[in-house]
């Protein structure tokens, strides 16, 4: 990983901009014998253009063989080896919507399930519920007084949500609830570590309450909970690399992951690339290091559909004037991990990578952004987080090492 | 970094020789948008026909994105972590004129400088003096008496000189006096840990009377002193390695580097490749590796002078025949950082390496000696400590590990 004490030595203030843009899962694979990756196959003459002029790499977000969930991908982009520094799903969402979980707090991401009349689950996720159905029964969810703790239940999306539990002597240290599969009932928290009896005597008597008002409503009927965490307190990115990183994404899961490292989420009309890259102008002069998040190229990836995979990288190929207009220094275009249309999920491939620094990158040979011109580019193939020392390097924000 | 106790135990001796020719700050960048970089226009038959006959890769002296002194550049090459064996510009520069650092001695690097009626540095380097003025400064230097300490001063090149401090109970945990700016005084030698009071204390002393010595001098009528430090007492590479090392450099400061961790120096007669190339022959039966420095890709890297770096590169080239005439069983032809004519200094870009080793080493596609190729080399992109073993290997120097 980068080493956060070197370059706590060695970073510093300047006038250049970075730009990371991070096409969530853009890492691809032919669905074909010989042809082209989603990446490859995608009509992208800007992206191709900064390709010949800079220079290409491949990136492994957590190790070799290892497929990153999405907390430990994003991580890796900003530099923190996502071994280390293991941050719970149940954080990351609460920060993802704007939900403080305090130091002392914690954090779990729940589902809405639904169960037969035995308590065992038939659909995981209560038919993906409409996100207004869910905040609905948040509300009465919120009602739910557990003694000695203070709980927050908030909505995300569709069937999902969080609930933060705050008191004193709380501890994660806690099992999940959702059995990953149907035809049994939702497991009891428990906790793992003793320190941890308390929370899980606590988060139980809040489901059991759940449950009872949950029982008459449908299809959304019970709940599970997951990634039960607290605050990572994780060192900040700014004070680590010496830049002042805003973020622009439209899903609230990276803009919670950036805020853990002390990114600035900065809210925007609309969802498209040109939205995003509009909210990037009108930041501009406000930053300095400038993370954007585009979700489809995943969310197609999982879908396996590899043509509407190669339209979303398209998309944002066709936008890229409006970003290139503001004159970044250094543009890092990659993914946090890879997601073929062939597999539909997360997958463990190296992600490709672009770097684009008119001053200051050393070209190589290849011409077009695509995986085979990747592993053979110019940067190597080497770990996700020690992107961020070669972006500040490109962007002259690194002294020198030793005389 | 090259795992010491690994080398230890798997290297052996044998009647192969080793040629590291390291080109200093050789990597470069293309000045104009697709252009060549400074190795990749030079002319050379040499390399290049060594480069079809053997392997390129790229290196990183000290990390990604991390541009690196002289001093950390070339220990990573002679196998040591820079990051873990920190060598202060004092003793560096001490060894490198032949001035011994014992165990308990404090070196500096110091500088003529240029102050105000009010002490306030007007040019840091006073100019830039000759060598032969700046001697004679130092020999006034030298009649400055402290107390309980033995002072050495000794003078190095233009601005710049060494001074030692010897006697019991010193320590380098100073600070340094060089404001690193003009318009300010310089600073007062500071203790960073209580056990550097007594030799702050000393050094301070010497300063003032410096100072008095050198007011009525022009331009260099004050001093300053950088990079205090101690003897690293280094690991010692023919212990590690189990080579019997000889160093033909002719800037003082590389012999330095290559002194402290155990290689003879070997004077000779001149300074041009031709000439150092004649020194290695003149000692080829009395060790089995050889590291030859090549100031001038640097200088004229530092310099901006693209076309004057390629002409250093096409002189050594041309120089080549005379050192392959020794039938080294490895040639290593690389830097020990790239110092690209576009940027003007040291530089965070990988280093090209070339290996040739006509009875053991494995061709690669590339036949040119070039950045470009050389980060589609067989030899992959890798940290420069790792040369070391990949040397040895090739001069079947290595045992097997396990049975």
């Amino acid at each position: 990983m980068a080493d956060f004490e070197l370059m706590r030595t060695l970073a510093q203030s300047a006038k250049t901009k970075i730009v990371l843009l991070v096409m969530d899962g853009v890492g691809g694979m032919p669905v074909a014998p010989g042809g082209p990756t989603e990446l490859e196959a995608a009509q992208k003459p800007n992206f191709n253009r900064l390709a010949a002029e800079g220079c290409l790499g491949q990136m492994n977000p957590v190790g070799y063989g290892i497929t990153p969930g999405s907390g430990p991908g994003h991580l890796s982009l900003f530099g923190y080896d996502p071994l280390k520094f293991d941050i719970g799903r149940g954080v990351l969402e609460a920060f993802g919507i704007g939900v403080e979980v305090g130091s002392d707090d914690v954090a779990a991401r729940g589902n809405f399930c639904t169960v037969d009349s035995g308590g065992r689950i038939t659909d995981r996720r209560a038919g993906r519920i409409a996100t207004e159905a869910s905040s609905k029964l948040v509300e009465k969810l919120a009602k739910i007084k557990i003694p000695g703790v203070e709980m927050e239940v908030r909505p995300v999306k569709e069937h999902r949500f969080v609930v933060v539990m705050r008191g004193p002597g709380l501890s994660a240290c806690l099992t999940e609830t959702d059995p990953q599969k149907t035809g049994v009932p939702p497991l009891p928290v428990k906790a793992t570590d003793p320190k941890g009896e308390k929370t899980a005597k606590a988060f139980n008597e809040w489901i059991a309450q759940a449950g009872k008002i949950l029982a008459g409503e449908a299809p959304a009927n019970m709940l599970t909970l997951r990634g039960f965490s607290g605050d990572p307190r994780l060192p900040q990115f700014a004070d680590i690399f010496k830049v002042h990183p805003a973020c622009v994404a439209v899903y609230p899961m990276y803009r919670g992951v950036a805020k853990l490292v002390g990114m600035q989420g900065i809210a925007f009309e609309g969802d498209t690339p040109e939205d995003e890259f509009r909210a990037i102008a009108g930041i501009w002069n406000d930053f300095d290091f400038f993370f954007i998040h585009i979700k489809g190229t995943d969310s197609r990836g999982e879908d396996g559909d590899f043509d509407a995979k190669v339209k979303v990288i398209e998309k944002v190929d066709a936008a890229l004037p409006a970003l290139l207009a503001l004159k970044p220094d250094v543009l890092l275009v990659t993914g946090d991990h890879s997601t073929p249309a062939k597999l539909k999920s997360h997958s463990w491939h190296p992600v490709p990578l672009l770097l684009w620094a008119p001053e200051t990158a050393r070209p190589d040979a290849e011409t077009v952004f695509g995986e085979r011109m990747c592993a053979r580019g110019g940067l190597g193939t080497f770990p996700t987080p020690e992107l961020m020392p070669i972006a500040l390097a490109h962007a002259l924000r690194l002294a020198k090492y030793g005389a």
